[in-house]
């Protein structure tokens, strides 16, 4: 009944004061496994070359946001996202700055500030205060709640385009109407097979004039030459950035100085130690109880 | 029966409508005016050199936020400050906006991002969630609403530290305490001879190290010296300024290059044309009903 966590030192030095209060086992080295077979989860951003040795492992567990960085798992091991709320909380934040930041035209006073320049815009029009999330998972609706109540006009696009409350959803086939009565387009779509990609030159022309983009889903979603072309014709306003292809951005990427860009280190989300391992507890319990376990991701569905 | 609208042509436009559809009398230029005496209202900025020539005049109305710019009326006049829901909620946009910005370190990204760096910095403590607004009126309050919805742990400071649901209120004499609990300071004050100069090093001085301030209330009431020297100390994180001293701010001002601080050119409020016609319409009538003017200044308080 080992837990083997693969990952820094910070990470380790929190997980293990957790486990020793739970009364768990955990080794923070592979080095320090005497017996693979006692191996049951491993917690890690990308498994070890050598996952096979631990035959008797029954989970994988990401100690990030997000599971497609994983290759495929050996057969029979389950494949485990981190659930933290303290990650929701943390892009519901950057997902609302980052609206209020675009909808206020702050890339452009920042752009000016640079120049020494005191020139406000017009005011915003209100009647542009739409926003559309892609990908209503728990995070899309943490953001539409707030959204809603900061007033603004919130639709929804999802595989099933089930209802979701005070939210227009559309469904997968109702991307084109969707995107037209969006404004401020967030992204916090999972990375899949289908997702790859999708951010790309037709699906911004489908936006109406003057939309702005806020990308915090995964890098490999947005076309960045796409965006640039969108932002430089002047169909598209501005963008918010905290994930980008490649990531990171070299020093010398046109995306750090564009005057309609904000770009952000890929810190919307953070894990905070002490949850993931909260979390990779009840993973523990419920493995050994032959309970469902929690964050367990669809193998279909890809998150 | 006639109100005077002295302001710009764009306005003029809308007030013109405004007014015509409601069949009241409206001239949007002195010239136009043949006699002084029929003027009742008078709609401006700052009143003109001549204002005593209207014998008649019962108010004078704000076409901006805020009164500070009005000098001394001649007897008997009432200054009126505009009533505009649209205001007070891009207030609280900007407000939530900046408040966020500086939870999540967004000036540090933007200073990066000029030399395209990329680093991230640790997530933030959650702890530090901790907000305080100085000014509890109507865009106070409502700002206070929305933080408190995303989690902040929202305090207010306000003459008479009357209880706000949901915040914890000093009053004024209670303010090193307030300073004290507070790491995102947020001035909603209105200027008057009380809150000139009241955001000084001592004052600053008080708030816990690596606090941040957002400057939306007046200018004039922010010692910009004394935060430049927190900010260079380290005591302070970062600052978000709308309004500043001198204002506008010269082009070679060293807030608009500093690190620490993001400057926007006093665009947090501006007034819907739409809404402050309808709000001087609400004048004329209660005027002319002899009911309570709607947005009357209490010559006491000065707002």
């Amino acid at each position: 009944m080992t837990t083997l966590l693969l990952s820094t030192p910070e990470r380790a030095e929190v997980w293990g004061r957790v486990f020793a209060e739970a009364g768990e086992r955990l080794l923070v080295d592979a080095a320090d496994v005497r017996d693979p077979g006692e191996v049951l989860h491993l917690a890690c951003w990308t498994p070890p070359a050598d996952i096979a040795r631990y035959t008797a492992l029954k989970t994988v567990i990401s100690v990030g946001a997000g599971v497609d960085q994983m290759p495929p798992l050996p057969e029979g091991v389950t494949l485990v996202r981190t659930l933290a709320p303290g990650i929701e909380q943390m892009v519901r934040d950057y997902v609302v700055m980052a609206a209020l930041a675009l909808y206020r035209d702050l890339p452009v006073y920042i752009a000016q500030s640079a120049q020494g320049k005191w020139a406000p815009m017009p005011a915003p029009d209100a009647a542009r205060r739409r926003v559309g999330i892609m990908g209503m998972g728990r995070i899309g609706r943490l953001a539409a709640r707030s959204l809603t109540g900061l007033g603004f006009a919130v639709a929804g696009w999802s595989r099933s385009g089930a209802p979701v409350e005070d939210v227009e959803m559309f469904a997968q086939d109702d991307l084109v109407s969707f995107l037209g009565r969006t404004d401020i387009l967030i992204c916090l779509l999972p990375l899949t097979g289908a997702t790859h990609g999708v951010l790309n030159a037709e699906l911004l022309s489908h936006l109406p004039a003057g939309a702005a983009l806020v990308q915090a889903g995964r890098g490999a979603q947005l076309d960045m030459a796409a965006l640039r072309a969108a932002l430089d014709s002047g169909h598209m306003k501005a963008a918010m950035l905290d994930v980008t292809d490649p990531e990171p951005l070299p020093a010398d990427h046109w995306a750090w100085r564009h005057p309609k860009v904000l770009v952000t280190p890929h810190v919307a989300a953070q894990t905070d130690a002490e949850e993931g391992a909260a979390h990779a507890l009840s993973v523990v319990s419920a493995a050994r109880a032959g309970h469902a376990i929690p964050g367990r991701v669809d193998p279909q569905r890809g998150y």
